[in-house]
């Protein structure tokens, strides 16, 4: 399959259902949005490929940006990083770059690789390392079946470039960037996980920009048409014929929101109660995607499952750092792609790796 | 003049002095003295040769252990780290290096450059950027006039190994490092400031190898002469017709020292009293490097000039982190290169880039 974006309609849905399998991460829809649409006015267009229309010996990297979601707002991309990073990495390694996969799916970093490919004039693969967004870099598939993130390339608007050329683990290279990231002002733009055509059939999540342009679809024709959108979303998503499960988790308002911007990461911890009974609780903790909902006391989905906060009147997916008192949302659980959750991939980044003590369940168990 | 560094006591007067001139810092002489004696050992050699040797078109970079000598004492270099660095750069940038040039002197900063001229048979330049240690990477004479740090390679024993690729100042360079050394275990060796021939005639501090020689050889025949080596020391270092000026500062024992490894540095302050009257007291602040000595309150020597710590007797010079509660010294300050004291560089490297609110006043001013 190959898909032409080429409209504004696309990269809006694209954007939408981004955020929604974001997460509460992957970066501000706002900033993705400007960037696409710049790029559709000056009359490019970006293909959109699945992996295994690649040859197997194709040159393929990620590019995505780096940094805590909160600072990310306050950036106003330069359009020549990107395109720097590329071009540093080429010839750092002597190959031109054949096409730009996502490393996760979000409403800034959909869309990175889409803009640089609709600039470059290079595809870009229906696929990427999660089918959601995770705060660090070697939590991808393609780090747990064997691929490495270097050499990556880091740069900032001010020309500021660093490559981290080898490494001992990607972890390593996380540990590297985030500090490197925190000297260059907090937010960076990193190119990174080289890999073959070869490589991205065999390791990624596929499909995913599809799901997004899906997903925001789904929203735009449900509003149109006066139904109830999170209805709507939640027919579509739920699937259990395909392995994907979509639950209402909670139906309610923030009564507060504690963040903490710390280490180049955004953490918080978001407090609901129903709209009609103060007495029923729901939490929601995150670090700059959400982690684990607990209804009453009770774990209702847990990472690597995806969690969404929903405007509850239109759908609207917001990122964590959007949140705030007062706001009305449905809250819904959306079970991870099956891939992500094999042992292999739990191991890097279920549970246990953002410090809960709890197994993974998934969402279709708990709820 | 050439000259071939091939014999053990080449090497022990050679580290002797670098330590004398390396204020404090520069590395540990130990270290640096393993590993030159390696490469004697296994039969190589070093060709040490005077910048005005060079081609103007030739290729020179500086290579430099990075980070707290309170760490760097606790770390085994493997010495295949240096020579890998040198391979990267020339990879990224497509050329060969044709020399080595030191980017401070002091007991390790100075041997590095010697140790990986003789791995690689290269020659290393009788100069370097400061004609003493200093804590910053910006704070050399090269950048003063021009030459930038970048591309910088940066690497632990590990194989990790960071491309520093552009920075908007050789500042940003300093700070990227820093925190890039911090994640890579709080020691690197790096190589920067690619240079050519012309900018190292124009730009380095010359002769500054042979000098550490001299300074070595003085202790060592004072020494075997049973003479006083302070003493012959104080007469070789004190030379005013060229520029060159040296003071006995204090004679005491230490009786405190302040000590905190903090953002990859290592501060201190020593507090001496006199040997015989508890009520005269003398005090050295340091950051990797002594900048400033006081006597009962009032200076006596400030960066850039040059303190060195002589064990009384011996005329030893200790480096910052080898001083210690009861230790007896004797302490001289030493002018620092005429070029060093011009307004430029001290708007660089003069007290105001310490935190010192005084002006400099050159050591035989205040003596």
């Amino acid at each position: 399959m190959s898909m032409r974006i080429d409209s504004i309609e696309q990269v809006q849905d694209l954007t939408r259902g981004a955020v929604l399998l974001g997460t509460g991460g992957g970066g501000d829809p706002y900033i993705g949005e400007l960037l696409l649409k710049q790029e559709l006015r000056e009359g490019r267009a970006v293909d959109v490929i699945d992996a295994t229309d690649l040859p197997d010996d194709a040159f393929v990297v990620c590019v995505a940006g780096i940094g805590a979601p909160t600072v990310l707002v306050e950036h106003l991309q330069a359009n020549d990083v990107c395109r720097s990073l590329l071009q540093t990495l080429e010839k750092h390694l002597g190959r031109s770059v054949d096409a730009i996969i996502p490393a996760e799916v979000g409403g800034l970093n959909s869309v990175i690789p889409l803009a640089l490919g609709a600039q470059m004039g290079l595809p870009v693969i229906n696929a990427d390392g999660m089918g959601r967004a995770f705060p660090h870099i070697d939590m991808v598939t393609y780090s747990v079946y064997g691929s490495r993130a270097c050499p990556m390339v880091l740069a900032n608007e001010l020309g500021d470039t660093v490559i981290i050329d080898s490494a001992s683990s990607d972890r390593k290279v996380e540990d590297i960037a985030r500090v490197v990231t925190g000297a260059l002002g907090a937010m960076t733009y990193g190119c990174l996980y080289p890999m073959s055509g070869a490589d991205v059939k065999a390791k990624a999540i596929h499909g995913s920009i599809n799901y997004s342009m899906s997903i925001g679809a789904t929203i735009r024709k449900a509003r149109q048409s006066s139904g109830d959108p999170v209805s709507a979303l939640l027919d579509m998503l739920h699937n259990p014929g395909i392995g994907r499960h979509a639950s209402l988790l909670f139906d309610g308002k923030i009564v507060d929101v504690k963040r903490e911007t710390r280490d180049g990461w955004h953490f918080a911890v978001v407090e609901m109660i129903a709209l009609h009974d103060s007495n029923d609780h729901f939490t929601i903790e995150l670090q700059n995607e959400y982690l684990r909902a607990q209804h009453n006391g009770k774990t209702v989905c847990i990472v690597p499952d995806l969690l969404a906060a929903l405007d509850r009147e239109t759908a609207e997916p917001l990122t964590g750092e959007r949140l705030k008192y007062g706001q009305r949302l449905k809250i819904i659980g959306v079970s991870a792609d099956p891939v992500m959750r094999r042992p292999e991939c739990l191991e890097v980044f279920g549970p246990g790796a953002f410090g809960f003590q709890e197994a993974f369940t998934p969402l279709e168990t708990l709820v």
